[in-house]
């Protein structure tokens, strides 16, 4: 069998639709990856994620994995055996934080809500005041497996106030709502590619502040992870050009012109895009009777969880979606199992036709029950 | 800028120029990591991959990382902090594997042999003998540092008669001489994508067998990377299907096709071909007075480490190979470092019009000095 293009509009927590221009980028040839040209490129990759991560950070870079790479990278380099790191859980990724920390050796302080909701600033002020010696604070930007926006101000200011880092998952969010690393001061930040970046999944954009390589570079252990050693790969990416991996070429080509797009379609214009498309949806589904299920004034545009009547049977709902629409959208995870579909509005998937779109297919599925 | 096709043909360690099948393939349009079509492609990728490691071996997948992702694979998942390892370094590629397996906490007994040589399996039998409790032996199939090719049957005798399990780095091997991994017993064996298989970096083929397999299921210690922990992975690349992280769709399309092609050339014709144009390579190398570093009787056909003359500025001839030229090499490591080019044959690399081509082009170039 060969590889064939399939007829699939990608509304789910991603993968998101890939731009035409991007899937060109990577079938371009190849170059070596210290060929003059390469670098060039991987010099204009860090200008370019600058810009959308809202830093000025040196270290800011492409980590060579998914997006679960990138929460491994900021984990390992920042934790040693024994730092304790307070980590918001109200949903999947939250747990998968707390999964990473511990790995590390890391004594991870939890901070549960229930899901649907956002951490609770005031939860986490009193967590550390009860725990002295905190490391790091870590907080889910946007919760995928619940669609909610997780507020980040008060969180940094109290995590700084405490001298702790400010960690923030920002996979879902990045190039979807505004990720202000700079101004908020978040000392280290990971994302994806396949989210609101609209590139295919397989790099891991992550930027470090000062405060947090510092720490990086003066552990007093190796990094446990030799792959996702920071202190080796920014000499790669930083003048020396030190081989460190064989980075992946035609992923970075691809993100590079995912970024080129957002970049020209400019950042305020893609996030008014992306909210504007995800209260479209929003508004349509409570129309149709449904319930969104993150809590209202938390709701993320571009991940969209919302209920389905309970006597339907979602799997099969689901597939049919696929089969005769050729629309993806995601299952519910956790509490949310068999009872929830999660709806991707991300990068070039957020368009008002594909909601319209959408809301006709669910109709037309729904009624036929 | 955007990215465009440079004129480039990549005669270096890796990555070799990529069949143009393979870049369409590239650019196939998204679907999402568990959708039915995605299943049936990872369905086929490992049976693929079984072909070209030639083992029955059910855990046999895509790592989400390049080659170095690929040796950490094995190293976290089969070492334990305590763990004895002997580790055959005779090149950057078993230091590197050292420097890895020590992050794990094992124990390593390195056997270190003058870069050029290949490891001699008496060495390991004393150091086994001397060692008790060893429980892996590690190796480099194909040293990217020195050309050096390393037999394998001998020191997989040794290691399973001192019941440890054998570990073979096939990054610069496989799909360019034979990596029989069943008939020779190799336990586990990692490799990359963008040498010989033709495809782009970017993903690790993994293999293991039983016994390594049981290793992993019954650890003591949880493995230390979340994102290379084979107890989830190997349950989404099962019958569960139990999502871990989003693979990187386009590269398992490329990949897919890569391996499509070798198995459709035939394994034993794609040897043939390998073989051929490096000795053609090998004795135009030695007819032009120059020296091959690596031991007679060891030399791989895919990668050829080769002395430049003394007189010779290796970094400006190998940059005017680049401009003039459009050939990328790779310039020497470690002792080698500014004395010896590195040149692959790698996969759609390896023609005899390339060997002819990169020999005229060297000897315009090193008779203007």
């Amino acid at each position: 069998m060969r590889i064939t293009a399939q007829n699939r509009l990608l509304l789910g927590p991603g993968p998101s639709t890939v731009h035409p221009e991007v899937l060109k980028a990577m079938s371009t040839p190849l170059v070596g990856h210290l060929d003059p040209y390469f670098l060039q490129v991987m010099n204009q990759l860090q200008n370019q994620l600058r810009q959308v991560f809202q830093t000025e950070n040196q270290l800011t870079i492409a980590m060579s994995g998914t997006g679960s790479a990138g929460m491994e990278t900021v984990m390992v380099n920042l934790l040693e055996p024994g730092d304790k790191i307070i980590i918001g859980i109200c949903g999947v990724f939250g747990e998968r934080m707390k999964d990473v920390a511990e790995r590390c050796g890391a004594e991870v302080i939890p901070v549960y809500e229930e899901w649907g909701r956002a951490i609770d600033p005031e939860q986490i002020e009193k967590t550390l005041s009860s725990h002295p010696g905190v490391k790091a604070v870590a907080v889910v930007h946007a919760e995928t497996s619940t669609g909610v926006w997780q507020p980040l101000e008060d969180i940094a200011r109290i995590a700084h106030s405490h001298g702790a880092l400010f960690i923030v998952d920002a996979v879902t969010s990045l190039g979807g709502i505004p990720v202000e690393v700079d101004k908020l001061q978040i000392d280290a930040c990971y994302s994806g590619t396949q989210k609101c970046i609209g590139a295919p999944p397989g790099l891991a954009p992550v930027t470090m502040n000062k405060a947090a390589m510092d720490k990086v570079m003066h552990r007093k252990t190796k990094v446990q992870s030799w792959y996702l050693d920071l202190n080796m790969i920014s000499n790669y990416w930083g003048a020396d050009r030190f081989y460190h991996h064989t980075a992946p070429i035609s992923m970075i080509f691809g993100l590079h012109e995912a970024l080129r797009l957002i970049l020209e379609e400019g950042l305020e214009v893609t996030f008014r895009r992306h909210a504007e498309n995800g209260q479209f949806l929003h508004n349509e589904l409570e129309a149709m009777g449904l319930e969104l299920f993150a809590a209202k004034g938390y709701r993320l545009p571009e991940l969209t969880a919302v209920r389905l009547p309970e006597s339907v049977d979602e799997g099969k709902l689901r597939r049919q979606l696929l089969d005769e629409y050729g629309i993806e959208v995601g299952g519910g995870l956790g509490p949310l199992k068999g009872k929830a579909w999660r709806i991707g509005l991300m990068g070039y998937s957020s368009t008002r036709s594909n909601v319209t779109l959408l809301i006709q297919a669910m109709k037309d599925l729904l009624g036929r029950g």
